[in-house]
Formats: C-alpha cells, sequence, structure tokens
C-alpha cells in the first residue's frame, strides 16, 4: 500500500525504465513458476499422464505472458512483493487465457491449425483430450488460487475477493460471452453457428464490436490488473485507478491484434495473418478503417497513462507496458 | 457442529424416516435456487442470451440432484442449517457436474444424442455452443463460491478451503482426468484417441476400473459431501467420516450405474441403454460379472453406513440415501 503521496504527470515511459528486462525476468519468474505447477516428469499427482501433457503442451508454448505479467505489474505498482501468492494469482490468469485459447482453436469454435508457430492442442493430441486439457486448466486455475499456501499469504476475505473477480470476467458474462458474440458475429460458415437465425443480418457497428471485445479480451485484461492490485494491497482508490487502466489497457490490446492481423506478418504472429478476416470475423480496421483505428488505440493508450497519474513510481513498468502494446508487432 | 453425544447404531434407515419427501424437498430447493441463478428471462445480466440459455437447457433438464442434496444432507448432519450458502455450495457442484455431461456428451467425447430423456445441448445449440455452455457452468460455479454473500456467511478461511476440495475433485487429478481414462479404456473407435499407442492392450482389470471410477464420478461425490460437511461446520471427526461415507456412496453409485446399464430399460434411464456395452465402455459386469458386482455394491453400502456409525439421527437422510443409490432404477 505504499504510495507516494506527490501524484506522478501521466507521461510516456522515463527513459531510464527499461522495459524489456523487466518484461523478461518476470515472465521468467512466471515460466518457472507454472513449470513447478505441471512439471515435465510428474512426480505422484495422480493425474493421467496424457492429460497433464496436453495441458503443459499448450501452457509451454510460449505465449507473452501479458496477463500475469499486468497482474504481477500492478501488485508491485500498489507496493507489493513478487510473492509466491502474487504468482500464483499472476499464473492462474495465464492458465485461464491458455484453456480459452485451446477451446477458441476446436473445429467447432475457430478451427485453427496452428497457435504460437506450432500446431494446435488438438491436431497433436486430438480433440477429446483438447476439450479436456481445456477444462483442467481451468479447474486448475482456481485449485491453484485456493491452495492453503495462498490462503495462507493472503487476507482469506481478499482472497474470495480475487477468486470472485477473476470468475465473473471469465464466465459467460465475461470471457465465454464474449467468445460466443464473436462466432455469432464470424461468416456463418466459418463456424457451427451457421442458421439464417443466428448469421448477423448486417456487418456489425462499432459499439457491437466494442461489445464483443471488452468481453471476450477486455475483461481478463482488467481483471489481471485488479486482481493483481488486491492481491498486491491496494486501497480502494488504487484499485480504482487501476480499474480503469486495465479496461484501456485491454481495448488498446483487441485493437493492436486487429491491426496487426492486417499489417503483420506470418513469421512474426507466429500464426496465419489476415485470418480474422478470412474467416469474416469483425475487427477494428475493417468497422472503423486502419486510421481511424490507430488514433482509437493512441485514444485507449492516452486514456490508460491518465489513469495512472496518481500512482507513482512504482507504476513505471504499467506505463511502459501500455507503451508496448502500441508498438508491439506481434 | 451440533452432534448427538451418543453414536447411533449402524443400520438401514429407520421405517420412520421418509426418504421420498426429504429428496423431494430438497432437490425442489435446489432447482429454485439454480432457476434464480440462471432466470428464464434475464434480466440484465449482460451476458449473451444464447449461452444463457444454452446454460439452462442443461441445467433444468431434471437430473437428480445427487451431489447438491449429499451437500446438503451432510451440512444438516453436522447440525448446519439450510442456509443460501449451504445452497450455494450444494449448486456449485450441480454447475459442474452438468457442465461435465455437456462435454462428456460432445462428437469428440461420447457422442451422445440423448441425455435425460432430451436431446443432448450439442444436437440443440450446436457444439461451438456446447463447448462454451460447459465452460460457462464451470466457471459459474467458482464464481458463485466466491460471491459477496457467501463469502459474508461463511468463514472466508473454511471458503477457501470449499473452493479448494471442490477444485482438486473436477480437475485434471479428479474428474477431468477419470474422464480422460474412461475414454482411453474405451475402444478405440468409439472415441478420437483410437491411436495404437492409446488403444487397451488387455481388457482393463478391476483396479484400473476403480481407479477411472473414483476420479470420474467417485471424487466429485465425495467432495459433494465435504463441502456440504464443511459449510455446514462439521469437526474435523465428522468430517473423516463422512469422507469415508463419500467415498463409500461414490463407489456404489458407479457399480449400480453399471448395473443399470446391463438391467435398465430405456424409459427408466431417459438415455439409451446399453450403450455403455455398445461403446466399448469398461463397466463392473463387464470385469467382474453381474453377481460379483451386486456383491461389491452391498459392501460398499456397508462402509458407507458404517462410515455414519458417529453420527446421531441428523444423518439419517444420508443413511437413506445409500440405501437409495442401491436401489434405484434410474
Amino acid at each position: 500500500m505504499r504510495q507516494t503521496m506527490k501524484p506522478a504527470r501521466s507521461k510516456p515511459p522515463a527513459p531510464s525504465f527499461e522495459l524489456k528486462p523487466y518484461l523478461d525476468d518476470r515472465r521468467e519468474r512466471v515460466n518457472r513458476f507454472l513449470d513447478a505447477l505441471l512439471p515435465a516428469t510428474p512426480a505422484r499427482s495422480g493425474a493421467p499422464p496424457t492429460i497433464e501433457a496436453a495441458m503443459r503442451y499448450s501452457l509451454s508454448a510460449g505465449g507473452k505472458r501479458l496477463r500475469p505479467v499486468l497482474a504481477i505489474a500492478a501488485a508491485e505498482a500498489v507496493g507489493g512483493k513478487i510473492s509466491a501468492a502474487v504468482l500464483s494469482v499472476a499464473s492462474s490468469l495465464e492458465l485461464i487465457h491458455t484453456y480459452s485459447l485451446i477451446h477458441d482453436d476446436l473445429p467447432a469454435m475457430d478451427n485453427d491449425d496452428l497457435r504460437r508457430g506450432l500446431p494446435t492442442n488438438h491436431k497433436v493430441f486430438g480433440e477429446a483430450t483438447a476439450i479436456l486439457a481445456g477444462d483442467g486448466l481451468l479447474t486448475l486455475a482456481f485449485e491453484l488460487l485456493s491452495r492453503p499456501a495462498v490462503a495462507r499469504a493472503v487476507a482469506p476475505r481478499r482472497l474470495v475477493e480475487i477468486i470472485q473477480e477473476i470468475a465473473v470476467a471469465s464466465g459467460h458474462q465475461g470471457m465465454v460471452g464474449g467468445q460466443l458474440l464473436d462466432l455469432q458475429a464470424s461468416r456463418p460458415a466459418a463456424n457451427g453457428l451457421g442458421s439464417p437465425q443466428t448469421a448477423p443480418q448486417a456487418p456489425i457497428d462499432e459499439a457491437a464490436l466494442e461489445r464483443i471485445h471488452r468481453k471476450k479480451t477486455g475483461a481478463l485484461i482488467r481483471a489481471s490488473v485488479r486482481a493483481g492490485a488486491l492481491v498486491g494491497g491496494a486501497s480502494s482508490a488504487a484499485l480504482i485507478s487501476l480499474s480503469r487502466y486495465g479496461e484501456s489497457i485491454g481495448l488498446a490490446f483487441q485493437i493492436m491484434d486487429d491491426i496487426l492481423d492486417v499489417e503483420g506478418t506470418s513469421a512474426e504472429m507466429g500464426k496465419t495473418v489476415k485470418s480474422d478476416q478470412t474467416k469474416g470475423k469483425s475487427t477494428y480496421p475493417a468497422v472503423l478503417g486502419l486510421e481511424a483505428s490507430k488514433r482509437k488505440l493512441a485514444q485507449a493508450i492516452e486514456r490508460a497513462l491518465g489513469a495512472l497519474v496518481r500512482l507513482g513510481p512504482a507504476a513505471e513498468p504499467l506505463r511502459a507496458i501500455a507503451g508496448y502494446i502500441a508498438s508491439r508487432r506481434a
């Protein structure tokens, strides 16, 4: 709860702060934590080896670890240390993100063969195991959050708040609902929802697009920042600021994702580029045009930085991450 | 925590205790609770109507509500009242059970068209929505358990224990892992796991069968009894007794399920009977023979009743439920 009394100015990251070593270090801590959670040579967990192998495959396929890093950075921004409890909360978010990718990639959903440059889970393990691996990762997130060691380190009342935060964001009112809206807004032929009733009658507008993305990706990104702030011991005031930050970078992240789908190269993205267009997915460039999308991205980043004004130098990593989201190439 | 001092004798349900009105009443309370959780005319939950309709469809398809009733009966057995917190814990178990049925029925898994006498979720809503409805129900279970109202009614430390209990039982070391083992033990042609490596080399033995079922159905049934006992305020001693009870009826339930698959009629079961045999699923009658299966069932019930010896008349419903499991027709 250490916070500077004098509010810092909203500004781009200070040249003195080096984001890359920060990201590398925090990612590495998350990777080590996840590695210990599902070790390559399972000791005596009692779980069937195939399910652990399938869960581990997608978890270790080298994501950006954006959500756990955001959670850690938010905890640090309010004066929290990178404890085992903070890493547990952070890693639970990556478990949920990874499960959602496995299920989204299934033939009945987006039907993707490639993810992060590797064959998708069902391509390697088959559909049945992929569905179960997703179910297992989602459940493991809540199992991890409620472990006795975490409950000893975090006030149990606050821990329950964190669980609630993450569950609401990832459920049918959040991420799961957003994926359904996204499928419904896509070209009918691209998914199993192709009946005349569910096919969109007209191209969707900006408000509908924003609703999809606020749920599909925005909710969990916002929850990552909030859960990190909660486990770090945020005051109510800091929590409000960080919620606004999380909301804004969630939107920024999605706009950038859509822009990269138009502009990026396949090698950089590790997946088939322009696959959104091919599938008739609604994107910001498709709805607003590329230039207006870039302006909207800049505005979202500006709002994110504005939300951090009252947080001091400890929020420097969060400021730098906002900048990184707007400039990433993949 | 009220418990009679004098232990009652292990015995079949007293003739004075009427199970049917008890089950009807407790089921009705669970049904009302679930109905309010996902109302037919959603108010302003913000969730897409389709996902709520799909979740509601399977949830209201009229199951036995065995897991929530067990949780309530366990809470009552240790002197707990049927509070909103008890109903929340009980209902979360039905949400998880229902999600597991939706996913198990998918074409990539057991490929079932009929469940509880109705078309399966993916037959009505399509595969994509069925996968998401399952994901939504699983997440809703943890969302429900961590609601502020529940956290105010149950000591947060105990609530976290309950969440842990349920998460461990339903995850890859429990139910999800059991479903994978079950698919692997089935005839390769019946599922997507038909590579020579994963096909069983020989019919499985009793130990392997018990391992599958302890995970696939036993773990969540045991967790239902334990979670109910925890929210009801069980002492450590009562919790140990009830764990043994839960384990034994979990096994009994599965043996009976397998026996009914051989002996039951389609009308009574509401699903295609002998479908286990058709799919080459391993069952107790197939591994042990019908008579030995019935003996094993009787022994499990005896163990369940024995575990309740130290609990008083408040455990009468649990005793009656053990008897019911061994005599049910569907």
